[in-house]
């Protein structure tokens, strides 16, 4: 791995999206066999996409949806439902492509890239190496990593399309690491200003107590490191994670290219938050998925400016929701570019 | 096409839900590898196929949309903002692979089979011919079939499964037909016993006026064919269409065999609650799709007990929203039968 020609976080250049491109699909939708607007949303998707990736023939394809695992010291904290080794377990899972967000994967076409981060445990020689040290520390007594560290993990998440999937035309962002929606929610009330109770959930099933303890352990982090919430990285490295710096990376790296970012459920919008926040353009590459049953999602969505897709109760991440989305936006594309237009179809217009 | 050998409509047997199957997908589903409910409705998607097909691997492939076409003598009351004739010019565009639904089956994997069930037009060779008259009379003159015809047209389509898709493991209904968005409203103002006021929407994009003119036409319909609210057979032949009696029996044979029935929007509603109405299991058998525009769609869900999978404004039909919702139950039946396990996995359960 070398990401060590990435530009800073702070000056990636974003293009802006090309209006041109976003009215000819309108014009074009027009002259499709069907009444006008009666695709609905489908047609505005194709415009965003269009908008995007400074075309009038949007597409997907190739998409992949990215997968970065890693471990945090704050799971030391008895915040999860599950023991921190289920990070390792759960990589090689990916890596066999047994995991939920491989299946969604392989019935939407979509290639799956899982990548260490910065996981705690031994995993599989296959999974992208792009480890920045064996989990991150205990938020609760001290920043979970260096500024070096969270400058090293982003730039490692800024090469990862060059590196492995250069032709891709829509990234899906997943994750995986437990207690990893602690460090999110830590991130979503201090860059949305919401109050922690409010953006805290149950992640992957925890109880009532263990959620109350919960809140108290990020309320703990967020007082002993005192982050400048104006400051991203501040916020990032304090209480974020190496797979959430790295997703902030790859977001930045993808809307530089101008290819779309499908935002997944609430650590991959934690993600999201703070790349807006290093580069405001950013918020419009994203694409929403789906609605988390987690609290502090509709605040990052909000902040955001996303609409989701649809909402099936899910809450388990690793870019599953992203996944079923990019399935949906390949029909928006499709439709788009496959349709006939009404001379074609030597159908009359008024 | 022979179809004589197909049981009265009233006599079609149609299995119970086997809850076994879907027992045993809940087994399976606390067993793979993420948090148990973590899917949320994709989880209870698979248990409803699972049910429906009798199986513990449930499956939607291969997957067809059958699209039925046919013409409505009210489009002489000027009830659409399309003449008569783009019936006969969209099945040619169908059948050409140029419409809506031809591109959203390509995205997802589906066949589509076009079925002419009474266009008043010429229409290509390739296209399924089942036609049972040249358009159904004006109902608001009298009944738009005669009992005869209603019968031979449900008849027709409860053969096309086993005619062209003997195979199939999941159908969605789409249809086509100018002014059949007059004929749906008339049928679910009669089998939800809501006023024609409440469930007649702009169909293809009609104006104020126009669809006030809509309006009076549904009620003189209904006031002069006087049909009896309890028996379906005598609402669909007083004020339904060719390409609705044909969705009737593509829907009730498929229950009798098990098949998945994804419903699209409000004409493939108003099928679907004419042939809930002959045999209450069909409902059994029936999947959502979207949330269509109109506005009588959601009388109609509520009375078939179906919530939608995802709202995109559309209101399009010929299968659209079918064909898109089918791409999600795929994603969840893949789900369901290729994760891993925690045992496969390796993983320890508590």
């Amino acid at each position: 791995m070398s990401s060590s020609d990435q530009p800073p976080p702070h000056e990636v250049t974003i293009p802006p999206l090309d209006n041109d491109a976003r009215q000819a699909v309108r014009d074009r939708q027009l002259q499709l066999t069907k009444p006008p607007g009666s695709l609905g949303r489908l047609e505005t998707m194709a415009g965003d996409l269009a908008a995007m990736q400074s075309t009038s023939r949007p597409t997907v394809d190739p998409a992949v949806v990215v997968t970065m695992a890693a471990d945090h010291g704050v799971a030391a904290e008895g915040v999860s439902a599950y023991p921190q080794s289920i990070t390792a377990a759960m990589v090689a899972n990916l890596a066999d492509r047994g995991a939920a967000v491989n299946a969604l994967c392989e019935a939407n076409e979509i290639e799956n890239i899982v990548v260490d981060m910065g996981v705690a445990g031994d995993i599989p020689a296959d999974v992208l190496g792009y480890r920045v040290d064996k989990g991150t520390a205990n938020m609760v007594q001290g920043p979970a990593m260096t500024p070096q560290q969270a400058l090293d993990a982003i730039s490692a998440g800024q090469s990862v399309l060059a590196d492995v999937a250069p032709e891709a035309r829509v990234v899906g962002l997943g994750e995986m690491g437990i207690a990893n929606t602690t460090a999110s929610a830590a991130i979503t009330a201090l860059l949305t200003d919401s109050p922690v109770e409010a953006v805290t959930g149950h992640g992957t099933g925890i109880d009532v107590e263990t959620r109350a303890q919960k809140v108290d352990v990020i309320e703990q982090a967020i007082e002993t490191n005192n982050p400048d919430p104006s400051d991203p990285i501040s916020v990032l490295r304090s209480v974020g994670g190496f797979e959430i710096a790295g997703l902030v990376g790859l977001t930045l790296s993808a809307a530089s290219q101008r290819v779309p970012v499908v935002v997944d459920g609430f650590i991959a919008g934690a993600a999201a938050l703070v790349a807006a926040e290093l580069n405001p353009r950013v918020t419009d590459y994203l694409l929403a998925s789906h609605d988390s049953v987690e609290p502090g999602h509709a605040a990052q969505l909000d902040a955001l400016g996303l609409e989701p897709c649809f909402d099936y109760g899910m809450r388990l991440g690793e870019g599953t929701g992203a996944a079923l989305a990019i399935g949906v936006y390949r029909a928006a594309c499709t439709a788009h570019n496959e349709m006939s237009t009404f001379a074609e179809a030597g159908l009359e217009t008024e």
